[in-house]
């Protein structure tokens, strides 16, 4: 039953979606004799932790009760108003589905509680609570976003058709999961040619839930894009951030300021703008997450530069054919089938005809 | 149990597979007070039928005993001997999984043996045994071809690096499957620019069966291909047909014909080997079936005609990029994703880490 439970955790704490980063998603369940007796979930930055409202939140005492949470809390032998809480609360024996990743932190609520009575287990369902925070655990080891890429393809290997047109290649079931994932990062990246091409908005939209849109980051090297565009359509619920060159024009660069983006500066290497450099300067920002959505030619230098942790890719059941046709990794590419980038952990869902397969780049 | 039965039947038919052409693939059971008494197929073209070997086979008398048979058999009031070989076997009930869909014998079957005291029940898992033999009913309503299609393509789907290369792109399992389809076709087909490139031998190669090597058909308008090619290399065991242009200097013709292989020379329209042409004589040469294994502009000619009927294609988790990667379907392609070929009654087989699509294309 403790993985049911963890598994519950897991399923509430997916509520702080988009909210919390760079903090992770949790989620805490208390149960008594066998009743759920309480639940609770982190439901933005700064907020009272999972496990507090859960208590809380119980319908009887807790006294003598269990607690689940998913991943360790940031927990010290200074927190005693925290320590006080839960003594007070009456839990005998907590469940944890990780360690908390950061050195200070790792192993420290089983230390600091059971001295003082409680009994604290670990790795409950570890490798869905680590699949939950993957964001999380990466930026606390690297300082820099986990990156996520999805593309959707036809069978023919297609991103769109000659004439650049792509509406619409994947189910709106497949569609959804794009606002799934928008809504989960702290931003998504798109090339100036997607913009200048399909002038997407950027934003997440879903229904029935409170929407947390995603800084939208554009890479424009000498930032040619139409000033008119939807993603310089900036407002207090989202926002924009221009990565260009350091060379950018002067007066370019005032009238992208003057929409209300911001601009991010980076020195061109070789007449590139360096990706290993802009996801540094990103995690400097507190941006943990970073979804890339395309195009081509942006995905092609993302899978260069080594940057890409976990790929996305929809595939659905048509065909359209065209050797200029927008292939959806694009630049020089590798010479030799033998040394093609391999998923890990490779999974795949199927939703009604289409495909999406799930995979890990290796690190 | 009678779906039971009749799934065993299909599944000993298909020991003919590669020899039956152009007849259906057909597989029998004798069955006896719920004992399973005899079992026999069609082994090759001009063999015994499937149900005579089963009730030869079988090791008990047949007597009141049910037979089951994946398809309608070709029967005529004028077949005295098959008639009295049945009514003697004192078989009492006869099951078919479909109709024959040649008019002249369609639904004869219980016409004819009802009279004589034996019930005759068609469509017992009518659409798988229909699938089976979708060849048999294409080639018997059309008179051509039975059009597969198959390509294995990386998760940013491409067929092979800029540089042509790809091996190997899916695993040995998908690998595998290739061979089954072409053990099952009377012929397979590649372009020219695959011979030269690839220089393929194109024959079956699978354990443990018996194989048969579908005729090679080689679209090459001017015969440019080299003749050391493993493609002229013809013997009794495996043949080759060269489709090429009225136009093919004659030199060229009788170097080509000197090894071995024919020529089928067909008028160009607009500078092109019509497809829908070379399919009509393809089926007066009695080839019920074709295997199109590529390239991408030999695809793209086939999608363009309309004569493809059934595709393959498996995905591996693999990116390898490249704007000018090889894409699995060439030539100019759609405008529009609207009007992109989708595909029917789409079904996903998951092998290791790999997904085989397969569908169906609307006639």
């Amino acid at each position: 039953m403790n993985e049911v439970y963890m598994d519950m955790a897991i399923e509430i704490a997916n509520g702080g979606s988009g909210f919390v980063n760079p903090d992770p998603l949790v989620g805490a369940i208390v149960v008594k004799e066998g009743r759920i007796i309480g639940q609770g979930y982190y439901k933005a930055y700064g907020c009272e932790k999972a496990e507090i409202d859960a208590i809380k939140n119980s319908v009887e005492s807790t006294k003598d009760g269990e607690l689940f949470i998913n991943i360790e809390p940031e927990l010290s032998i200074e927190d005693k108003s925290y320590i006080d809480f839960i003594l007070n609360s009456g839990i005998k024996k907590i469940y944890l589905g990780m360690e908390n990743p950061k050195s200070g932190f790792k192993g420290q609520m089983r230390k600091i509680l059971s001295h003082l009575g409680i009994e604290v287990v670990y790795n409950i369902l570890k490798e869905k609570c680590e699949e939950l925070n993957e964001i999380y655990t990466h930026y606390v080891n690297k300082g820099t976003p986990y990156v996520f890429t999805k593309w959707a393809m036809t069978l023919d290997g297609k991103l769109a058709s000659r004439t650049g047109d792509s509406k619409w290649i994947s189910s709106e079931k497949s569609l959804e999961f794009v606002h799934y994932l928008r809504q989960r990062v702290a931003a998504i990246m798109v090339g100036e040619n997607t913009v200048k091409v399909d002038n997407p908005l950027l934003t997440t939209r879903l229904k029935g839930i409170t929407i947390s849109n995603p800084l939208r980051v554009i890479v424009s090297k000498y930032g040619d894009i139409p000033l008119d565009s939807n993603v310089l359509k900036v407002d207090d619920n989202v926002k924009t951030l221009i990565v260009a060159s350091t060379k950018i024009d002067e007066k370019k660069e005032k009238e992208i300021i003057s929409t209300g983006a911001e601009i991010l500066k980076i020195e061109e290497v070789d007449g590139k703008l360096p990706f290993k450099e802009i996801v540094k300067l990103l995690g400097e920002k507190n941006i943990d997450s970073l979804y890339i959505e395309g195009g081509s030619s942006l995905l092609a230098s993302a899978f260069e530069s080594g940057i890409v942790n976990k790929v996305y890719v929809a595939i659905a059941p048509k065909i359209i054919g065209g050797q200029n046709a927008v292939t959806p990794v694009g630049g020089l590419g590798i010479e030799k089938m033998n040394d093609a980038i391999r998923l890990k952990k490779v999974s795949h869902e199927i939703v009604g005809d289409d495909v999406i397969f799930k995979g890990y780049i290796a690190e």
